[in-house]
């Protein structure tokens, strides 16, 4: 077994050996190492290990976690994340997800595809998967088949706002790609609104979607130079390069445990 | 002489001809050439030219100019601007200038240093250059300093804001490094605000001083990669490379006029 | 009319004027204009003009050329290049053309795939062009597939080494993708030789092919930052990226001829 | 006592465990800890941990050195290492370690600089520090002056090749930074030999230094964008701001003892 342990609890003597101790005692061989501490005294501390565990089980977890009042998770890497892909009228960053999928640079599975538009149901299909189509106002329907059906969504230039209840319904992360380094120019139009500033820089934010909109803990993020010389639809295509970069990295990231959660921010081990 | 031609005027056929044509009968040679329109039907056109001319002189460029509506500035290449550099507490980008000044990087004079602490007095001096100590409140005094002895003036982390009235009195483009990168964090703290919001990307962004704090035209803005691991301090101190090399290159374009100014946006020839 | 007008000369006073002239009797209005010269006194000139023509043509700017020596091409930019594609067993190059190509962002057509492997034919097919299988070896089949049938080859990780007199016979530019930052890691296996030298940053590097093996003149280039942590095959995997971003912008330019050849370099008006 | 373990051994079952529970049976709080492992099975394991220590000593640790056939260094993070600086003609580099040193950006102190000018003595002294004038041929006054009084040698910008025999004498890290993207333009001239070479990428390398020029560990290296226009006097120029940026990390790595040497390569945690 390939696992990964992933621990959020506050910082204290002893945690590192603890659960080193642990995963020795247990006979697993730890491959990659991480941790993260707000404040040595006082603080949040958070850390990831990833093991190897030829023979037997990891058992009594829950002592150790007791100990230090942890909250954490274990996850089999052999089983990889099943990552439902929401689309609009772009295509950038699905065609992206699905080549990269392909590739096997993902680790993760595609269950399916949907969308408001039928646009993209022949290259979704093309990749061997299925296309839903499910035109607006869809959130029962999405819900409906989002729901225990995936263990992450992928919000890839999907453009419309999911209610607070959405989100509790369906119940697992979801990422969103937002077409501006956050948090300049929140909402619709950013490349036009970049344009307007007249900034000299561009970019793009994968991050988790929360109620509020734009606001939720952003996962990466990434920017190219602009001059004067570029008019706003010419912003828009350069920029959707940087979209499907930037989302390609936060799903991989996400799907490979390497992203903790902590009030708005995120603690990328990567 | 080695001039530097700057023009605005609506865009129209012929232009392009006209000028280097004149530029020609002159007996100049045009070295660079640089031309921007927002649109060729109807837009706003801008052009600098850059030219040696070894005898005689431009004369009768009036009519080019009255025949395409044109605003043009003529500029003498062997004259560098005059700038004032004003700074508060923090030298880095000050340091920078003067740095880059000694070795001869940027086209322009420093020809004193400003400051509302008296820290930085040794470091100016040592580079051979006068030090002005002008403690808060102090528009009228910078005023009288700054007037009709620059033509430029450089705020290098120069933190306090300066009312409309002192800029029309100065009469000079002013301008300034904000760090962050803009329109995200404007006003004061960005760092602990970038910290807050869990960014990652931090940046800086050079523009000129207009009457809305941090709202002029951005003339260049960079940025670099930070994780969770920095705190609001380490941004900081690692922002503060980004700041003076942003501040470097902003003040080097202006001072080679390849910096114009349209609305809000600038226009940089760089 | 759309135009492109390409220039390389000796440097001399009045090029811009005579050119400019002679575009502004015929009726055009310039779009873009940039120039390059390697010395202002007795250098060599480069120039692209991109202008509009509504009416008319142009007619006898030979006696222009004549007078300043000039070689020049004009282009019709409502003519697309013939793009042909050539690929071996890595398919990111070749996918991302494609798609960029159906996006509508390249200034070019593909009126064929050809590659020495059967591998990629459904997903060429899928983007509704032909594939044609050519097994190595095969100078003799592929010059007759090229020739005539279009104006540039791109080698989309092509990874055969191709002769001089296939060079020859072919008779267009060929522009291929080399897997490192060149003069780095000439030949093949170049993240196994960065892997091996310990650098931290690999990159990508798209040039002219010439009969010296990654020794043509280079037309663009990138990098990304990479670490200790990264075997080889990750290396070659992150890489990917870069590669495709690289012969993208390349292709790009090339096909809006952008890109002027001069001994072993280029000039890119980018 | 905040202090700083560097482990280097062969990769093997419950390493973590055994020195993080050395660290909490001292009575040590780990505050960062980082690994590395060429291959889980059977490969070189790299290790760095800070810890806090407020009461007693790390003692016996031998032992747990022995049992992994560890190599081990303990630093203790309240000694900054002395760091000689040597310099030539270009003193870019030299100035901004002293104003990073001033800021009190480097975790180390600058007990002289030595060159083989009398050039930079004004500026070495006005930062308060000794300079000696060391004129070539100078290896034994060198040999003379480093020997035992410092921890590290910075050549920042030392235009002199080192004999092996001075390596040997002097016997603490050497750092050089070498003014291109290595192994790109091995030797002298690097930014001549890039304009020859028609690159689209210039950069700088900060290595260990080797008897072999050029060729020995890379700590760290970066690039920036240039162009057809640039001549080879801009190229260095622009250089010399990449070169001063990537030895000053480098720099501040290797004294926060964050570089760890593995043959021919570096594991860096930074």
């Amino acid at each position: 077994m390939r696992g990964r342990l992933l621990i959020t609890c506050p910082d204290r003597h002893g945690i590192v050996a603890a659960v080193a101790g642990f995963l020795a005692d247990c006979g697993a061989n730890i491959i990659s190492s991480d941790q993260h501490s707000t404040d040595p005294e006082g603080g949040e501390f958070f850390m990831r290990m990833e093991f190897n565990l030829e023979h037997g089980a990891l058992e009594g977890f829950e002592e150790v976690a007791a100990r230090f009042d942890m909250e954490y998770t274990l996850h089999d890497a052999s089983v990889p994340k099943r990552m439902a892909v929401l689309v609009s009228k772009e295509e950038h960053c699905l065609v992206d997800l699905l080549w990269r999928h392909r590739r096997g640079e993902l680790d993760a599975t595609i269950p399916y595809v949907a969308s408001n538009h039928p646009d993209w149901a022949a290259d979704v299909e093309g990749f061997g998967l299925p296309y839903h189509h499910v035109p607006f106002p869809n959130e029962p329907e999405l819900i409906e088949l989002l729901r225990g059906s995936c263990d992450l969504v992928v919000l890839a230039r999907y453009m419309r706002i999911l209610s607070g209840d959405f989100l509790s319904a369906v119940g697992v992360p979801i990422i969103n790609i937002h077409h501006s380094f956050l948090p300049a120019f929140i909402g619709s139009g950013p490349y036009a609104k970049a344009k307007e500033r007249g900034v000299k820089l561009i970019g793009a934010t994968a991050h988790y979607v929360t109620e509020d909109l734009d606001e939720g803990p952003i996962i990466e993020q990434d920017v190219i130079r602009v001059s004067h010389a570029e008019t706003a639809a010419e912003l828009q295509r350069r920029g959707a390069d940087v979209e499907r970069a930037v989302l390609s990295r936060a799903v991989a990231w996400h799907s490979e445990d390497r992203v903790l959660r902590h009030q708005n921010h995120t603690i990328v081990f990567a």
